[in-house]
């Protein structure tokens, strides 16, 4: 019991029993829980009370806005380049195999005069972390002060850092939500990423929610509500926020893990790489100078004539990261090849994710190392020609020793017909206030 | 992840869909659980699911056999007396107001030829518990080996001991319900009623489901099914169980509160005492005299040849209880005096719990100290007559500071009407295999 008479036996029991949390409820709960007040056992039964008896609009947004309260807001909404007030923007996608939209992405948006502040994290299971991949590039730190954050914004135009300082609630309450089977939960998601998005200080934001078998939500319903429900968010915080729903029953790009990201997205950087990875580059990047009101370059245009590749270097070197070094690629490696000829069907991005994850490119609890090296390249991607023997998949790891496993994931996971397969648009919808 | 492949975290998502929790998942939660392998948080998120999605027949016995099986499991199925096979049966009440009924009960049964060998608790919240009536009696101990409770059974036909021993398992779930919200359960409430019950070793069993404001559940659906479901539950484990649905609306006899209702469970062993205390005293040793098989004495003769009350003198004796020294009574006292004349309509069991409470005779927390003393006496029972100014109540505490609460309790609890309630039946239903 505290001053203000809550106690969390009653709360839990109000939402158990289907009721509302009021605001001062939520604001004492989460506070209490980041302070110690409240048990680990009390805060997951109150979760998965949520999870099977949800949250409305308006307990969600208190519940946010709690989490937010509990650490550092950045704030550069005074931020001014050359005398003139700089937008600041960011861009959040919901976790996908292959996502590394963030690297070119940050590139293109410097580029076109916008400002990028992104408080980022690192990957758990089948998907991957923006910081994992950046990290494989030597010297790379995401270890930044706000002060660095925000002269590097002034400087190059974008700063990717570690979430650690932001939405400290969202932190403890995402590891005990990780053991207790309550990370399944729209509320407890849309609070979770909009905590941290809203804390880092960006003056708008558009959200990239993946829907398919290598998306976190598994299905089409539940990604479009969660898109909506994190626009509102955006707004009710007077955050413009956009979300695009897009396609992650495949790999994006032709590669998965984290140095190979690295190389593709400096390939989208020098004009080149995946269509699919440059369609929903330039695509996040016109929603997100939109949404900023950034008028201007045009972001095509960026990735033609280098400077959106220059401003990607420019934010590496101020991190520290040595671009001249080589890329880590794993000392192992092993390949899949076609059993037959004809046109490469769908892969299934949760399978790749996982057989990823298998190679030592992901982590299965927080804190572990992940290998920079270890990956998957695709060969031949969907709808492309395949001759009998070819290879379809190199699979890269520095332990061998998980190469059966990544191949048993990979097992099913694609097939080789005589037609070329239908797939989703990339982009299936967008959500704006 | 243990070597047979189980993990918290996959157990609680299948309960949080929905699913079936197998025998050997079952097993090992509940072992990995008391064994300090699976977290108090992840226990109580398992519980929470468990609370919203519920549990099936088979769940619920495997649930309460893991439960038995974590702690010592007691068997008198040797015992004898003069060379003949001595049965054993025990009554557990589910709580209710003023419920004393074990005390008379206990010497029924003995002096009818049983014995009765029950594991009993302390109280918590409005409904006392019986170790607390009984430790009212300077002297008397709960704390008994098991060579203590059998020489007991076999000389004097009964033993009430403290259950600390029996069913761990479930005393560490208890206590992480009671402060997760997670106590209204059925399939939790009946396992762990059945659990300990089961572990006492009594050869047969005769539960006594309350239903009514002062009784745990409050409506007679829930009241019914944890009848029947208990009773399945012994049937289940070979052990005869009957379960009797009775009235909790109004509290048990004419006092509440502990060393009060010893000596009124005293007036009923020597022949006197309120009408219902007598009649569901009977009732439930008829019913146990039943289903044990034990044929012979008529349970009302022994209330009035004294042999009931010696046999409970026995009991006392053998614990260490100084029958001769006075009950405690407390200290300061406060009456409520009629306000009108008429008849006294039905007074509410559970803010008469509650008043109890307030005046010290309960605990908020385990392990607190209670008042032995603490109590109120009811002077005037639903359907008799009362003159305008005379005492309806009569508070007892040591405590004067508390007297306030407990009269704010009381209010609008009762009513003087010119026409006589009408009464639910004692006895509702009676459950049998």
């Amino acid at each position: 019991m505290t001053k203000i008479g809550f106690d969390a036996p009653t709360l839990i029991r109000t939402k158990r029993d289907g009721g509302r949390l009021t605001d001062a409820a939520i604001d004492w709960i989460v506070d209490a829980y980041t302070g110690g007040r409240v048990a680990d056992e009390q805060m997951s039964a109150l979760l998965m009370a949520i999870v099977l008896r949800g949250m409305d609009r308006g307990e969600i947004s208190r519940w946010t806005e709690a989490m937010l309260a509990s650490g550092e807001q950045l704030d550069f909404t005074d931020l001014c380049r050359a005398g003139t007030p700089l937008p600041t923007v960011d861009k959040h996608s919901t976790g996908g195999v292959g996502d590394k939209i963030t690297l070119p992405l940050v590139g293109v948006i410097a580029a076109c005069g916008g400002a990028m502040p992104q408080a980022s994290g690192r990957g758990l299971g089948h998907t991957g972390g923006t910081l994992d991949k950046l990290e494989s590039i030597p010297g790379f730190t995401a270890e930044l002060t706000n002060n660095q954050v925000r002269q590097q914004l002034h400087d190059v135009g974008a700063a990717i850092f570690a979430a650690g300082r932001l939405a400290p609630a969202d932190r403890k309450l995402y590891a005990l939500r990780d053991v207790t089977g309550t990370v399944e939960s729209l509320p407890l998601i849309a609070s979770s990423i909009m905590s941290k998005k809203l804390a880092e200080g960006a003056g708008a934001l558009v959200l990239d929610v993946k829907v398919g078998s290598g998306a976190f939500l598994k299905t089409e319903a539940q990604a479009r509500e969660l898109a909506q429900t994190m626009v509102d968010l955006g707004a009710a915080h007077q955050v413009p926020t956009r979300a695009l729903l897009t396609d992650m029953s495949c790999p994006l790009g032709a590669t998965a893990g984290n140095a190979l990201e690295v190389a593709e997205s400096l390939d989208v950087l020098a004009g080149g790489g995946p269509a699919d990875v440059v369609e929903l580059t330039l695509r996040l990047a016109a929603e997100m100078l939109d949404v900023a009101g950034i008028d201007g370059r045009d972001p095509a245009q960026t990735l033609r004539d280098g400077t959106a590749m220059d401003a990607f270097r420019a934010l590496v070197a101020a991190q520290g990261g040595d671009m001249s070094a080589p890329l880590p690629i794993g000392s192992h490696f092993e390949t899949v090849t076609a059993g037959r000829g004809g046109t490469m069907g769908l892969i299934d991005a949760m399978a790749v994710g996982l057989a990823v994850w298998r190679l030592g490119a992901g982590r299965a609890r927080p804190g572990e190392q992940v290998q920079s090296g270890a990956g998957i390249r695709i060969h031949r991607r969907p709808g492309e020609p395949v001759a009998a023997g070819e290879t379809l998949f190199t699979l890269h790891t520095d332990t061998p020793h998980r190469i059966a496993a990544a191949m048993a994931e990979l097992d099913g996971a694609f097939s080789v017909d005589d037609t070329a397969p239908v797939r989703q648009p990339l982009i299936i919808d967008r959500y704006t206030e």
